[in-house]
């Protein structure tokens, strides 16, 4: 059996290997500053591809994006009591406004603030001022604002991209002037989530509401998409929230209807995080490194010429070529991102660093291609020594390569998550799958118990109620025996 | 003589119009939070125009984005002395990570941190850390990084774009082998921002050094563009620091050059903020608001519908009909960016809203173009009223009409900057030129005393030195008599 590139395997220690692909496919690193990330050019690109690919789509759908300050006075984050609850733990504090050197201590803070500023860990305090502000007719309904920012929200334990103090994510706040609209919002923002994940990433997610216990914040109904990672846990990744009256009656939002009647806005917010790079990590990587989904590979293909000792002009004549002709073809509408790798290493080397970044599409070519015309390609789907030698005309073929891959990671992790997903009936049996040894994946079972019941008894078995599953027909709950929605538990990030 | 959009005029008040032309444009108001700014759809659609302009051309000069974290630890921040300097008065300083609950004053700071963290100013620290880690030897350079960001600089007196505690901006970082490559990709850096200043905003600049006292804390010089606002007054547009190796030493990045030997690399920092959008403001707006260049509009193109009371389907086709063949065209080799503005308001309040935001062309068409199959067309660059009556063919013209927006733009502003430029030879005169009532633009004047003189002479005289002009003979300092450099006094934003 051949030594795969990434030590230890994800059979040998999941939580590692998780740390060893992002090492090997150069995406992060922990910051100097404690439990903060420096992103680094290709996890950074990643994101810069999530970014596209949603924000084309959010202003298709209407949504306009603006910015707000990072700071939130301590007041504002005040007015509404349990979303504040929700935050309180984990934010960092500005209480000072200048340095000064003091003779013993050196640089210390100074200018005390008289009014302490909180880094945002979600901007719903002042998006409530915003709407507070711009909303008066119901001319102005509905209005859909996004931001793409940092947020901070303190972190004892980090994980890169999983958990880290400070985050990168775009939040989405909408005010409408019914009920209806308002959850019709909710929903539409929740399928484009689902959307990303499978279309875009090709991974599968279960959609669904959040229990009360696992709610938002201040908002009535929380809803969220599950993936399921390859060691079987849970990842949520993203949420749409619906909030009612909660934050237009704390911030007092009103507007004028069309009756002339003035009403409290419903509003709703919905984010995704760079937990998503995780979630891509841990949903395609093999123990060779990433595999990256072309619809958001940074390149979906990468040339690599392979010279003898002295770069050769000719064989660099026929890479452009090469290049020019592959920049030509589009993949789903859009130009093939396409790179020239002409770095000075040796071409296993290059090849290997582009099979562990999850290239789709590697074309090498080297004094033998060139002379007979040809290239050897391969797919990051297929095993490393896994080649084809193709023909110029044949470059043509690459769109529907690049579909195959796509299609091919969807197909594989539809296929392991829905083998790894069984409906229990009882507690004990529940129970007992997660007090097993070896791999836990995703546990239907009917569930209504209170929150109470719902922390206690999932703090004991160490999982969480990730969503429950609509359409589903009710059965009696596992812990009380009423009528109860179906659920998904699992053990989660 | 008819009455203006904005009020106060440009010659009434101009510090009030500019105020006026950024609520009428709609572009960002100021936030709830002290110092900080709200950038509003229209305003951050423009920051959105700038940072894809820029970041293409940065990624095609070979820079990579990377993103790392807003808080520097303190004793990061003091590693190099200068810099620390520069700084210290104005930086948000975190102190807590946690909020509790007292009952007397309510919430509370609590956790206090070991080390206080400065909320970036610059990044200057942290890509020193950055540079030391993944810096080994000469085959990592040079290292080329960029990074959009959110920084923080406090600020007691605020105004919206061009000077708020919060603010965005590019950071760019680079490393190099030797001084030589350093100070050319200074300058590269320089002329990227005179071409966005000039070609993408239509803003004449004047490129040059600054001098030892204007530097940034910590380089070993910086250079400059320098615009000229309508009232005269320059604004600091973009600035490109050489640092040698300040920063290199006081973070001990060395790399192993082809000979074997340990060596400290050269660096270089520049950076663009959401400034430029008040030099946009001021650089090209009226007395009937913003002006912008078809290179930066969120739109370029935006056709309003005219509907008699009820809307008519057929006048709706015929809309789609125009959109269809406008985005079909290309400005730049770029498609056009067209919007079809359906709100519910009256023609005339449309037409004007667009007018003040500065949209380049306007396409009108009520029932009378409809039936004639004709559309009404006008310039931003030409009066309220001033339309044109065309048919559907003459659509293929709109490209060659952008560029005449985008020329007549620059010239107007260049014809302006070149007749507000005078050259004086001695102190008196510049001290006489500066005391006179009513308009100030720059003067050109012999300049070379010490910082110490500069500072006391130019604090006295409400101005400052701008930069250094390159290229041009000297002459005797207007100060000291000694031969010096030609430079470019003015009143500053």
């Amino acid at each position: 059996m051949s030594k795969s590139a990434i030590s230890p395997t994800r059979q040998e220690d999941y939580a590692q290997w998780y740390q060893a692909v992002i090492k090997a496919a150069d995406l992060a690193e922990h910051a100097p500053v404690r439990g903060c990330m420096i992103m680094k050019p290709w996890g950074y690109a990643i994101w810069e591809q999530m970014q596209k690919q949603l924000d084309e789509r959010f202003k298709k759908q209407g949504h306009q994006n603006i910015y707000l300050p990072m700071f939130i006075p301590l007041s504002y984050f005040q007015k509404e009591a349990d979303h504040v609850s929700g935050f309180a733990k984990e934010c960092a504090v500005v209480t000072h406004h200048q340095l000064k050197n003091d003779p013993e201590k050196g640089l210390v803070p100074s200018g005390e603030l008289d009014e302490p500023l909180v880094v945002r860990p979600t901007s719903e305090p002042l998006f409530g001022e915003v709407f507070k502000s711009w909303i008066h007719s119901y001319r102005d309904l509905p209005m859909c604002l996004n931001q793409w920012a940092n947020v901070v929200r303190w972190e004892m334990r980090t994980r890169l991209f999983l958990r880290t103090s400070e985050f990168l994510w775009q939040e989405g706040h909408t005010a409408h002037a019914t009920s209806e609209e308002a959850q019709e919002m909710v929903q539409k923002m929740l399928s484009t989530y689902q959307w990303f994940a499978e279309e875009v990433l090709s991974i599968p997610v279960f959609a669904g509401e959040k229990t009360e216990y696992e709610r938002f914040g201040g908002a009535k109904n929380t809803y969220t998409i599950e993936a399921m990672m390859q060691d079987g846990k849970a990842l949520q990744a993203a949420t749409s929230h619906y909030f009612g009256q909660n934050f237009s009656q704390a911030f007092d939002v009103t507007f004028q209807s069309e009756n002339n009647e003035l009403t409290h806005v419903y509003n709703t917010s919905w984010g995704i995080t760079t937990r998503m790079i995780g979630a891509l990590i841990m949903a395609h990587g093999d123990d060779d490194g990433l595999r990256l989904t072309p619809e958001i590979a940074p390149y979906q293909v990468v040339i690599l010429p392979i010279h003898h000792k002295e770069k050769d002009p000719s064989l660099e004549k026929y890479i452009g070529q090469i290049e020019t002709l592959v920049s030509k073809l589009a993949f789903n509408e859009r130009p093939i991102r396409v790179f020239v790798d002409n770095r000075d290493l040796k071409g296993g080397e290059k090849a290997w660093s582009w099979y562990k970044k999850g290239v789709p599409i590697r074309i090498e070519v080297g004094m033998r291609e060139f002379a007979d015309e040809k290239l050897s390609l391969s797919l990051r789907t297929n095993t490393y020594r896994d080649r084809v030698t193709l023909s110029i005309e044949d470059l043509s073929k690459i769109p529907s390569l690049l579909e195959e891959v796509q299609t091919k990671l969807y197909d594989q992790a539809k296929a392991f998550q829905s083998q790894s997903v069984v409906q229990l009936g009882s507690q004990k049996e529940i129970e007992a799958y997660f007090s097993q040894s070896g791999f836990k994946g995703f546990v239907k079972g009917y569930f209504g118990a209170s929150s109470a019941q719902e922390a206690d008894w999932c703090k004991a078995n160490g999982i969480s109620v990730r969503c429950i599953l609509p359409n589903e027909k009710k059965g009696p709950c596992i812990l009380t025996g009423k009528e109860a929605p179906l659920v998904i538990f699992a053990r989660a990030y």
